[in-house]
């Protein structure tokens, strides 16, 4: 396995992040611009375009609902719909090639190289436009059976919030408050429209208590919604990413105080930590997976 | 492994059950009762007495928390403080002896044999005096990293209801609506006073309204905690067991309806069944433990 190369390649709707895996280290990363015209036709061949040579292995971390057999369920800021990515990513390279979902991908990478490193068992929560999360068990990545293990943003926190209506048909769903979309929403709710999450959280941090107050709305719910997870999965560790997370110790502080005073008792030695691996973790993660399926 | 045999051991508080597992099947149960005097101290050598030879496995279900390495952390009902019971077993009968909490052992032995056969990972939930669960992903029991998975029991349904007070410190959990003790105290709540889970139960089948909206409200949160363990786990397929899966279809179908209604769309395939092994799936998931293990 030493001497052997690996392709991580997390396809974003702005850029692909594609990093280069050898002896276990990513030594090399780099990224394409993705270019979603024509159903995103030119994505794969863009990508392709700017490998160094050949490898053993790859993986595409897609923003899209990956079936267990591979398939790709649709990719809306791609362009893609149903379709099998890794089947063409082969035929023009001859590499072998994995996909997963690109919030998996994180939680790979965190578990291996990153705010989890050192745990088998690891719950990632990627905080963003959406929550997205991810599950390692024993060291290895838990897609489930259709492809949606870890998928914390659609607990449901108050069903009857009719305030918070979700994309998915919900509403009350945890999404709904602990993302930056619903960080933003709660703070012009709280009577500060116009906000962006970044600013929330610095002014909270800052002292500002009617936004304080929405931070601890948002990190409340989220220390439930982990609490949920925690008592059905019994990860060792939680690791948060994501936009929001950059908020750092001041957010991972409230919510591992909010898991606290939510999480059944066997569960309470659980550890939330922050990500390490910033932008990287897709591309590491996937490298990884690549790594795991040759 | 054919020619090998096995036994599971499922201690309860009144009774313990063992099997002898031959050839992949049980071919024989019989029960031992349980003396629970002097700390429980008789249990091991009554049952170990009842063993018709030797065998190349054993496993102890206990109703207690059982910790990674085996170390039993309580069962109260049958007076053991901290404990390693599979040792002192060993020791006795010389026969390799794991032990694995008891709803565990019941989830195995659905996944195996009974309402969960044919799928790779189930979630079983077992609705008695309380509410335990034990999750097996891939053919294997995950038991978490502190030995709680599945606790689908204490995922908060409501953490405002102080009327829902819970042994485990927090208010609002899903046991204190869905287990037998939680549909009785919904019972009395609505003027139903003195009734049991099963006259609750097989009244509202029988047509009252009002205990129809006492059934619907236990159905209800059940299925929202169910679909909460599925976006996070994504197992195949549900099984209920435990006594109040008693009320069979009636109650099925309303827990699948719920889980329906609260589901992520992704897991809307996920059927829940009935549990088919009754008081022999902790025995027959142990046996089929101690197989795994040796």
């Amino acid at each position: 396995m030493e001497n052997k190369r690996y392709y991580g390649i997390d396809i974003g709707g702005t850029t692909a992040k594609v990093g280069l895996l050898e002896n276990g280290r990513v030594v090399r990363t780099w990224s394409v611009q993705t270019d979603t015209s024509d159903g995103g036709r030119n994505i794969l061949p863009d990508i392709i375009a700017s490998l160094p040579g050949p490898a053993d292995g790859a993986a595409l971390a897609v923003p899209g609902a990956v079936l267990p057999d591979g398939t790709v369920n649709r990719c809306v800021n791609l362009g893609w719909g149903v379709c099998r990515p890794s089947d063409e990513f082969t035929a023009k390279t001859g590499i072998p090639c994995r996909v997963l979902n690109d919030a998996n991908a994180a939680a790979l990478g965190e578990q291996r190289l990153g705010g989890g490193k050192g745990y088998e068992s690891v719950l990632f929560v990627a905080l963003g436009t959406g929550v997205g999360a991810g599950v390692v068990l024993n060291g290895k990545l838990r897609e489930g059976a259709r492809g949606t293990a870890g998928e914390l943003g659609h607990l449901i926190w108050d069903p009857s919030d009719a305030d918070a209506k979700c994309s998915c048909g919900h509403q009350g769903c945890l999404e709904q408050y602990c993302s930056a979309t619903g960080i933003v929403r709660l703070a012009d709710r709280a009577g500060f429209p116009g906000l962006t999450c970044k600013q929330v959280m610095d002014r909270a941090a800052a002292g500002d208590a009617a936004l304080e107050a929405v931070a601890d709305k948002a990190c409340g719910i989220l220390g439930w919604g982990i609490a949920c997870a925690c008592a059905v999965l019994d990860p060792e560790a939680v690791v948060l990413g994501g936009g929001v997370a950059l908020a750092g110790e001041y957010l991972r502080l409230k919510v591992q105080n909010a898991f606290d005073a939510y999480a059944f008792h066997a569960c309470l030695g659980t550890r939330i930590h922050l990500a390490t691996l910033g932008s990287d973790a897709g591309l590491t993660g996937a490298a990884m997976y690549a790594m795991d399926g040759v």
